[in-house]
This record gives C-alpha cells, structure tokens and sequence, in this order.
C-alpha cells in the first residue's frame, strides 16, 4: 500500500465529550480512550488508520496545551513541527485551517485531510479507497468530503444531500453536494434511508490546503487573515509567542461545516464521495456499549477492569474505572461507568441526555469532576 | 405507659442480611443501619420500641463478640449483665433460649419477649396491645406468637395460620395456631389474604422462660441441656469461659421455628396473638426502598449522602455511602449501592437475588467485600 502522493493528515483531537461524562473529562477526553476495546486509544487508532495514506511524518495533530504529553505518549513518532497546540479550543475551522496554512507555507502544494480523533472505522481498505477518490476531486480543485452511506435512520449523525455526478477524472463516484442537513427526526431519517440520496456527514474534508484557506477567505476575510498571520510566524519559535497571544483570543469560534463547507458547497466548490464503510462518532454511552468489542460478561459489555465485574442476566455496558466490585443483577440496557470520583447509571436509551447531566453537576458545584 | 409485670426484652441482634449486600456486611450487618431514614439504626430502635414494654434495665441484647462495641455504642444503657455475647452465630434457638435460661436463673417468673433487632414498625400502640396480650397467655402458661394482619400477598414472608379463639383471660384476640406456612407462591398468598385466617410470621415469641425451656426440652433436650449448663455458669465469670469453650461448638444450629414453635403448636402449647400494625423485616433493598422516609430526588430515595446524588427522571433508591457524585438518568425502580469498595446495580423487582451475589462474590475471590 502505497501513500497518496502530497498528501497529508490532520487529526484535530479537541472536544469534550460530556455525552461520555463521567469517563470523559476535561482532563482526559474521548480521543484519549479506548472505546471499543482494541487495546488503542480512539487518537492512536485514527494516527494509525491515515498513515498509510499520507505516509510516515506526514501526519500533524492539533490539540489543546494541556493535552500535549498525553498526545506525544499515544504517538512518540509525532515531532515538535507534527503539533499544534491550541492555547484554548476555538471550535474545528481554527484547528483545521491553522493547520493547513502552517502545512501550505512548508509544501505550496500539498493535499490535506482532515480526520477527527474520536471516530470509529474499522473497514480501512474502504476507507482508502473513498479517501483516495477525495484527493483525487481535491487535486482538482475542489473540496472534498466524505459522506457515508446510511445503514439505519439515525437521528445523532446530520446527513449531506448528493447530487449529480461531477466527472471528476479518478472520483468516480464524487457527486455535488445539494444540501447539508442538521441531525433530522425519525420519521425524516426513515425517508433519507429509504431514498438513497442522502449520507452521513462525517466531518472528513479534503482539499488542498490553498483551495481550503481561499474558500474560507471568502466566507471569513478577517479570520482566514488572522490564522495566515499565525501560520507565517508558526515556524520560527521568537514569532510564534507573541503571535498566538496577540491573535488567539480574537479568533472567531465556527464549525469548518459553517465557516468553508456549506459556502462552498453553494458555489459548486465542494463534492461529496460516497464512503462505504463502518463508521461511527461515538457520540454517547449507547454507542460504545454497540461498537464495544472487548471484555464481556454474557450480554454486558465490559470496558476497563474485567476481573471485578460480576454480572446476572444484565446487559448493556459497564466501564469499570475504579478498583471496586460491581455487581449488575437482573437490570436491561443499562449504563453503568464508575469512575474514582464520580457514577452514572443510565440506559442505553436514555444516553444522549448525559450531557444535561453534566451542566447539573456544574451547577451542583462539582466541577473538578468534569 | 407503663411497663408489663415481669416481662424482660430479648433482642437477638444477628444474621447478616446478605440481600442487603453491599451495604450489611458482616462487619456492619443489617442492625447497626438506620434503614428507614429516621436518624436511628435498627437495633436503636427496636431498643427504644421495647423499653416502654420491659421497663428499663430490663432488655437483654444477644450478639456476635465482633459487634459488642457496636452494639455498646448504639445502646449506652445495656450493663454487662445485659449483653450476651455469642462465640459464633448458632441460630436463633441458642440466641432466644440461652437469654431465657440467664434470665430465668435471676428470676424465676420471667416472662420473656423476644424481638429480632432488624425489623420495622411504626405503630408502636398496636404494637404494645398486642404485646399485653402474649404476655397475658405466656402468664397463663403458653408460648404466645405475634402474627402480622397481612396487607398484601407477600411471597417474602412466611404465615401462620389462626384456628380456634383460646378464651385466656386477658387475651380476648388470641387464637390456637394450626399451622405454620413457609413462604408462598404468589397465587396462594392471594388466597391467604383473601381467606382471611392466615397472618405473617413476624418471628416474635412471648412466654415464661421456663416454659419455653420446658418446651424446648421436648424436642431437643440434648439442646436444652447444654444451654442450661451454660447459663448456670453464665453469671459467674470463672465459670462462664470455660463452659462456652466446651459446649459452644456442640450447640445445634436451628431456628426457634423448628425447635420450639411448630413442636409446641403441635401439642396445642402455641397461641397466636394478631398484630394490627405495620411491620416489615426489611428483607431487601425493594423493602427499604418502600419503608425510607428519609432523603428524596423526586422518586429516587436516597440513603447517605444526599449531596451528591443528581437525579434526572428516576425513581427506586440510591444508598450512598461513598463521597462520589452519583448520577442517575432516565431509570426506573433502580436499586443502586455505592460503598467504597463494592458497588450493586439492579432493580426492586430483582432485590431478592441479591443473596445469590453474595455467593458469586465470594466465589470470586474477593470475600474481603463481604
């Protein structure tokens, strides 16, 4: 298997997520986790899955400051110039196109992709080969994405509407993008499934990294202008300092599907290839009690210290962080994470509404446990 | 209120209530916990339920060597004369009858009343009433039981079954017994209820000491005989410690049920006293979820720590005995029992299995939990 030629990754591994509260934290978020029990943290598996497309040391993580030794410990192969960090989160454009800029000014050239830290895909020959399709539309010019396609109506992913087929010379199947949808009900879900049209945004986006940053300065001047000033002071240590302290605190908070791929997709600029592969975001408990392939006891799934579980016609998902026994009897679909300082029991079905859970705790005044 | 004419308390204060695991344990067994939420433990309140019957001075509690301080801690009233001390738990027959045989030895008219230290019930004048009345037929030579007015068709509870009135002066309620019932099915239990002739076991025995022993004598005289040479050297302390060294290991374990009450209702020696008042032996984590009228999260009762339980659309019981912040979303009747090294998820209906995790924890090593 052979790298795709100027290409290469950008993991940005930020985001909470407080749907996994308690065994996320702000200290030790998702990426940092093993969720479905390969025995890799999700980042290192993301690392492992995009450096046989971009090749070895053409990989750069963003992440904040504080999760700089954790990252280097998943990933020694990373160096200093393969590291961006973050003096605070500002939301995935900064990440992404911060990234891109520094990667532009060291190769005019190169072809970007941008994979998030906390997914799931286990089908990585697919994988490449809708990757392969995206760089081939991003050397053309276009920003790419990579849309999965649909295997039940979810209500947690948005979706990307695909229309007519562009004749991209190797994107076979890249097709315009028509519309992006926010997270739909059921019954919408059900129709989106049942049409064949619509696919899941799975927020991978391809492009070459001066295509990315002159779309973004169309929509965003001002922020586009901010993070080239960044990237032009990234690489030599006395400028950075003062640069990022100067510019960060202005840098405006906006989702890459808002401040580049929508205006894009509007102008005829962005294309979606259809990727046929698992994949998941592992968006709450639910999820990683599904995609858990690790330790169980019968019908529970089991992350963390097996050996002091002790199960009885349960099922559902234990994420067993303390040292304690935990005996789960006679109860369905259950939740149950346990951690040092903090418990949940939920169900699988009730899952999403963790996040509420985790503001409760906030106003409780228990904050040093999120 | 005043006290009943001879009468002496026994509280044995024993079992380890393994379907209250892991918050009874056996080194802080279901007794020394206030179960109910109303500031007392179990063994304090039957302390302070029975007083007012014996008068004080007069209540002797028999116990495990292991809980002596406890139990010293929770009653500072009980003298040494008042406590005995079991070198091992040898089941009820030896905890009641041994009471009776030191007692009768320091009174021979004794009547003796015995209430187990672990069960509930708020009406204490119906209560006493029906007290005055065991202790009217244990004055007239018969070992009085008191039987519970059922409510419901309990299936955790044995029955007794009520046949012909007696006539004893002074206990215008108390009925022949003609049956004692082992716990029932459900479809029997509604018949119990519904006929109208059967009443719970509450494990209560009121009679002369002297007429238990006799009774005893009958069908276990090898029994009888050893827990007479005890309490003969019981008071003298040269005496008492070799005595226990050499017959307590020959003590036959056995309930008072089989030793006693069923061979006694047999000859026609066992009368029934119905209790109209509340009462529950607090058999599992179901009944103390029904029984606390302590701490709430809306329909989520919480035992312990009140602080650090957050609770979103739940309702069943939360024991917190761990400084943890305890989250519980969107679970119904859930039974969850936090304590710094074991942890019990499951639910009211399933509370009775609980006994059995008691054995799969100490078949798997870790009997330190227990």
């Amino acid at each position: 298997m052979t790298a795709i030629d100027d290409f290469f990754s950008i993991i940005p591994a930020g985001g909470a997520g407080s749907r996994l509260w308690p065994l996320s934290r702000a200290d030790a978020p998702k990426f940092l986790h093993d969720l479905t029990g390969s025995g890799k943290t999700l980042l290192r598996a993301t690392y492992d899955r995009v450096v046989p497309l971009s090749g070895p040391g053409r990989t750069m993580v963003v992440t904040g400051r504080a999760h700089r030794s954790a990252v280097e410990a998943q990933i020694p192969e990373l160096d200093d110039a393969s590291i961006v960090l973050e003096a605070d989160p500002r939301d995935s454009t900064v990440a992404i196109a911060l990234a891109a800029a520094i990667l532009r000014r060291r190769e005019p050239d190169v072809i970007v992709g941008s994979f998030a830290a906390d997914h799931v895909i286990h089908d990585e020959r697919a994988f490449r080969r809708a990757v392969l399709e995206a760089a081939a539309a991003a050397r053309a010019g276009f920003i790419a994405t990579i849309g999965i396609t649909p295997t039940e109506p979810a209500i947690g992913f948005g979706y990307i509407r695909a229309g007519e087929p562009t004749g991209i010379a190797d994107a076979p199947h890249a097709a315009a993008v028509s519309a992006f949808v926010e997270k739909p009900s059921a019954e919408v879900a059900r129709q989106y499934l049942a049409g064949g049209h619509h696919l899941w945004n799975a927020g991978m986006f391809i492009a070459r990294a001066d295509v990315l940053l002159a779309e973004l300065a169309i929509g965003e001047p001002e922020l586009a202008a901010q993070i080239e000033e960044l990237a032009e002071a990234w690489d030599e240590p006395a400028r950075r300092g003062p640069a990022v302290d100067r510019l960060w605190p202005q840098l405006k908070k906006i989702a890459i599907d808002y401040a580049v791929a929508e205006p894009a997709a509007e102008r005829g600029r962005l294309v979606v290839v259809p990727g046929d592969f698992d994949w998941d975001d592992v968006g709450d408990f639910s999820a990683v009690a599904k995609l858990h392939n690790g330790g169980r006891r019968g019908r529970l799934a089991i992350l963390g210290s097996e050996g002091t579980v002790l199960a009885d016609s349960a099922s559902g998902i234990v994420v067993s962080q303390s040292k304690r026994i935990i005996s789960v009897v006679g109860i369905q679909d259950v939740v149950i994470v346990d951690t040092p300082d903090a418990l949940l029991v939920t169900t699988t079905d009730n899952a999403q509404r963790v996040k509420q859970v985790v503001d409760a705790v906030r106003r409780s005044g228990n904050a040093d446990a999120l």
